[in-house]
């Protein structure tokens, strides 16, 4: 699939982003939900950030306070054993699961859509007992003038997706945990569908360790029932291990088209698109074969966690889709694809 | 605390049960709802069954199929490596994890509360892609002649909460899942507080491995939102390992009294009480500290799945609890608690 990759990605580095205090560093920026407001295109950046620590020999977590309201830092000795240090994003100790780094989410502005102003400070960071290990991975869906945020809340009680919304990406309303534990990657389609709002979600279940997308729905944003298996995962493939949905649907003449991801048993994270029913959004009707954007570049197959491209927002104009991606769990980059070919690796 | 256990317990066992197809045998009856309808007790219980098999080389999991509308087996070497069948409950390989019992609902209906005619046929058992490895634990909700049944839903896809419900017992409306994974030991509130109906769950996640109890809230009893941690796990006690919903809770002056199992480090299920606000059942105000009820007689010790009490159901009667528990995951008995002695444990 021909893929115009942005000359200047990765269009934000960590190093563009002032971390949110003394003593931090940012380590990513990556993984944006991205909107149209008026004349400027929006991105909600995911931006990670570690105390920076000199001791070798100790491994830290920042953990947000809710009697002190700041960030504490958690320290654990490199050298126990029962420490689990094998993957870079957390720690695993006998007593709980933590994070190495702690995310909010911070507003990026734009005219032309690669060049963008990055706001000096939070948006929307942890705040409440659900959101102590931070929050993560926004997608923003515009209806009737309102801009609604799905984003993961992590803390000692699980991995759960909260909603927010705003007018003006300046002022932001708070509306809890609208998916339990454990459940990302969470997408709201922009309309309502006879009565009732749609959710794609991806629920994690230690029994069936399945990660697959499932599809809920609302009479109000709110509250979400109606569960059900959407799509699974295709052993083998590109989405052979992990899927979950990416971007926010957009409609085509033929129904809804989903941007998501996949990993392979490797761990190498792709994008593909699946096709879903107009009015009926829990029947698939299409499926592409091959991934729409893989990991190749650089800056893609290398960084904190390589051999990742993840996408948490994109828009369609002027026929392309105009993806902004994380990177390796790094950096934001920003690639074109021509909506028909999208269209064409549907089968249509 | 003193607890009248019924000395004909186990009040119903595997033996007085026939299987729900030829070449199955019950191996639990266990887990039971309970409502009174008229002048009966109904019990809702879960039967667990397993085909009968004269191979001891080989493991066996019955699956409902959707496409033969019967229970498939699935046969697995013993011998290969690759299982885990530590746990008698499941066997465990590279392509998932599958259930050595098939279980589903049956009615049984008394006058007196202990001696129970039992149906002939199952009233609920699996017929959806998310109940092919059965359907557990069911609790009943009596509101305005309508009694709502959640209970667990097993397969490939997860452990999740579905909801049904009957207006006799006799014809059962299915409305879906209402907890997607991994979610069960979902109970009810009957009452509706402000316009919403509140729910307590337990959902289990990868990533905390905190089995706690959680609260939401939902306009409709079908979509549930406002997702909060509610009860947490108190190390080293009594309910330190994990803890579920056990009863529908019941209101009593000081506010809404749900009757849980914890579990210990060791595995030991026993029940205890949390008192929740009477209006914000999102506000713990008290909790026993010792357990109400504890595995000590030998139906509780031994069994499919010792050292269990584990209870679905009961009813406030005459200043008593009327509690109707499963017994290490085999039968269902039957046991008298004081009502003051449980309001006495819970600090009034």
């Amino acid at each position: 699939m021909p893929v115009f990759r942005c000359p200047d990605n990765p269009i934000i580095t960590p190093a563009d982003v002032r971390p949110s205090s003394p003593g931090f560093e940012v380590v990513g920026v990556f993984n944006a939900g991205v909107a149209r407001h008026g004349d400027q295109v929006i991105l909600l950046l995911r931006v990670a950030e570690r105390p920076i620590c000199d001791d070798p020999g100790v491994a830290v977590a920042p953990v947000y306070d809710l009697t002190t309201r700041q960030i504490e830092l958690l320290r654990f000795d490199r050298g126990d054993s029962k420490l689990d240090l094998s993957d870079p994003r957390i720690i695993t100790t006998a007593d709980g699961t933590f994070l190495t780094s702690i995310s909010h989410l911070r507003v990026a502005r734009s005219t032309d859509g690669l060049n963008f102003q990055i706001d000096p400070e939070p948006a929307l960071a942890a705040v409440a007992a659900y959101e102590t290990f931070g929050i993560e991975d926004p997608r923003i869906t515009p209806v009737d003038g309102v801009y609604y945020i799905t984003y993961v809340a992590v803390s000692r009680h699980g991995v759960a997706t909260a909603l927010a919304s705003t007018r003006d990406f300046e002022a932001f309303d708070r509306h809890g945990i609208v998916f339990c534990p454990e459940n990302k990657d969470v997408v709201l389609l922009p309309d309502c569908i006879n009565g009732f709002w749609y959710a794609l979600h991806r629920p994690a279940s230690p029994f069936s360790a399945r990660n697959e997308i499932w599809i809920a729905r609302s009479p109000d944003l709110l509250c979400w029932g109606g569960h059900r298996p959407l799509l699974g995962l295709r052993r083998g493939l590109w989405d052979g291990a992990r899927i979950g949905a990416g971007a926010v649907p957009f409609e085509i003449e033929q129904g809804w088209v989903e941007v998501y991801h996949g990993a392979d048993a490797n761990g190498r994270y792709c994008l593909g698109a699946v096709l879903l029913d107009s009015t009926h959004p829990w029947r698939v009707l299409a499926r592409t074969d091959e991934p729409i954007l893989a990991p190749q570049a650089p800056y893609e197959t290398s960084g904190f966690f390589g051999n990742v491209v993840f996408t948490c927002g994109l828009l369609v104009e002027q026929a392309r889709l105009r993806v902004y991606y994380g990177a390796a769990d790094t950096s934001v980059c920003y690639a074109e694809i021509p909506l028909a070919d999208v269209v064409g690796g549907l089968g249509f």
